[in-house]
């Protein structure tokens, strides 16, 4: 149905960059052109798009480096961009594109439509937001990226900025919850992949959004799709609801 | 802000009649002007509305005495019509305004839409779908109204028709899952007030809706909201997503 | 089968003293002998034995003048006590009979031993420990004290204290959890009545021990069964598992 | 620590025989020494202990084949067993160490106990018992033998067998739910490893008590770790409760 493309992955050594070195091999319809960490010299002309999970330093470099050139396309899965990183990705991606997310499963890119959209019509004033996430033992941050593009959503529902509404961890003396705040809590135990949740709570009813992984090769998985449907698209910065077609025009 | 208006109970000695009738005596703008039982004579001339949780039989009843004398309007929280019924209640609500739904809450009729945009969206091939509730130990059947709503909702995600896609609780020698079907599943528990899930699930993940009850005033309350709509409405027969506005034009 | 007894109810003008008053009106036992609150002037001698949900500071002036007197026997509920109050209670113990807890349900008092089971059964090195409570909006601290209890019952199955194992919650760059220690977080939605989980959760496999109130009698309803146990009871300080008859001798 | 040993995998070529295989692989400690399937003639002599995922039938000829030699041990996980066959296992029992288990997680086996010890504690006419688990799409029977092993162990904290308390899954005009029985309920969906809850619920409150598989190698380790235990052991009939020393002398 599609034509075989060359794909590149960048941070191949890491424990993302190795999944999706799995998904790839066992597809017929990809060939793995590069394998890139971070200090190496990669030749790009052999790749019509590269994966990318590494740094937010590698992966400005290779933005910079691809849009120079004039390709690939990218799909970039690193996280921890500062606003000026951003911006800089931004004007790459005026000559490339990029497919940048912090969570490429189908099902949490549904979760945050319905988030948004749950938000949207649950008054401020009676339902409460809470955030929570679950995730192994060596996760080093808190709360998930995927967690706070969950609570983006729900303040987009409200016409609000996340950094507006959100809460610090409940802890000690904290008074009654103030309205229209988003909660967020974490908890990090044993090997769970990562589990999420949107909680929309009035005073009579609780309305729960959820989101599983079953399996860690789920966000390869979702990854490679976007590889696919990256590399033929204009330049642009894309993100998972474009790739899904979620995207209202 | 609003008009006081005048509201007859139907069923009032029943367990969902006396919620009805809290709820309306700690509203301001409300008078309650009939109470009405199975084979009482009841003035409906008093009524702006009368809010139903009887039985099929005298829920029809009273639509055709409101029908026949152009009002009051109705909310019918009465369950188990057989089609004729419904046939029928579909006549009187030419000339009458009727609210009729299986679960009054906010939050149910915001997990329907939910429920049928995420069915939409989610391929039958590679994504089940189960309903599962949970309700106290006094409840006679299963599955609840409630999760056959849910059910229909998924069902018309996926543009089909809930009888065909509707497995019966898996029990024994079951085999493998079928293909795009819809499973059911019921506990009956102590006091539980009502939980419904709808599960979506592939092999990688797992996206999960959940409505859960706090409090049993909730769906009086809901049904008083739909009165306060429907007082002022035209003939026709309309559902919660009328009342709440979610239904798209 | 029992005899009458009079009850005395300290701190009745709050949430927790009109739900015992509602509790015990509806017993046909006993007597509601005195309603106290702070200040008041309350004649002891015609309690056999009063509930008591008041302040930590209330609480032990009531202790003090009942152990002066040598009765009634009281059942306390206030939480906040400085070690300094705890001494002085116990003291007051010498002389009268005192059941205090945080938590009065039967449930939460049977996860309490099953969480030190389990604690007691899986390996710290592999097995981590998460406390998760969720609470409705009105609730002014964290985490509950129900779930400090839950993670003293945990850290007592692993022979340590918990103000050894306890964990701050996730924020930030945390690091990967270290081993061996126990995690809490809170959630404040809406009107949830209260809700607590204790995950043991290893590389390979989530244990999960749960509780969740569906009425918010349940408390007053336990405060009042420990009342008819503890007023025939010696001299001592005890608690729930004390009244349900869980502690080993 | 531990010497070596010789084990062999009967089944092996099933989903579970090669999941037994892998991890056998990755241990220092032990040697395969033979891969069994059905009708293949395998040398017994070899093996200190055989792992056995295979059928009731081709598990029984194992055994009896063994208890003619006189070994090796076994780690019986195949289920469906007839009471003839049952029996016959046991008689084979007399003669070599038997582990048979229908679920070989450590957190399972736990559960187990915290099952009966609740069901012990809370009393039948107050409280409901529900057993709920959820597996993946290919999974042909229903309710799963861990659910059974969940429900006996609540029959047994309630000093009765489960097939008196068994209840039909509800489906229909059910009337109410008869006091003192337990339910169950099985959903089936996409990947989904295995989860498994029970749940207890009075008037007022609900305890959960559940367990969810996050790596399908689990019971792989469980069952080599039965092996390990097993191959040292005197005749007889053991389960997982005897393995991990849950059972009270």
């Amino acid at each position: 149905m599609s034509a075989i493309f060359h794909a590149g992955i960048s941070g191949y050594r890491g424990r993302m960059g190795r999944a999706v070195s799995q998904v790839l091999d066992a597809r017929d319809d990809v060939v793995v052109a590069a394998r890139i960490d971070w200090g190496d010299e990669a030749d790009l002309s052999l790749c019509d798009v590269v994966i990318d999970f590494s740094t937010a330093d590698a992966s400005l470099a290779l933005a910079q480096a691809a849009a120079e050139r004039g390709g690939p396309a990218l799909v970039i899965g690193s996280t921890g961009f500062t606003p000026e990183q951003e911006a800089a990705l931004q004007q790459a991606a005026e000559r490339i594109a990029i497919v940048k997310s912090g969570n490429f499963s189908l099902g949490v890119n549904i979760l945050i439509g319905l988030v948004q959209h749950a938000a949207q019509r649950l008054d401020a004033q009676d339902w409460d937001i809470e955030v929570a996430e679950a995730h192994h033992r060596r996760k080093i941050d808190a709360p998930s990226g995927t967690a706070l593009m969950l609570g983006e959503a729900a303040a987009e529902g409200r016409f609000s900025d996340l950094a507006d509404l959100r809460l610090k961890p409940y802890d000690g003396i904290t008074g009654e919850r103030p309205v229209g705040k988003i909660g967020f809590s974490s908890i990090r135990a044993g090997g769970v992949i990562g589990e999420h949740t949107v909680m929309f709570a009035s005073e009579d009813e609780v309305l729960t959004l959820s989101h599983s992984a079953i399996d860690r090769s789920l966000f390869a998985k979702g990854a490679v799709a976007a590889a696919a449907w990256v590399r033929t698209r204009r330049p642009g910065l894309y993100d998972m609801q474009d790739v899904l077609g979620f995207r209202q025009a």
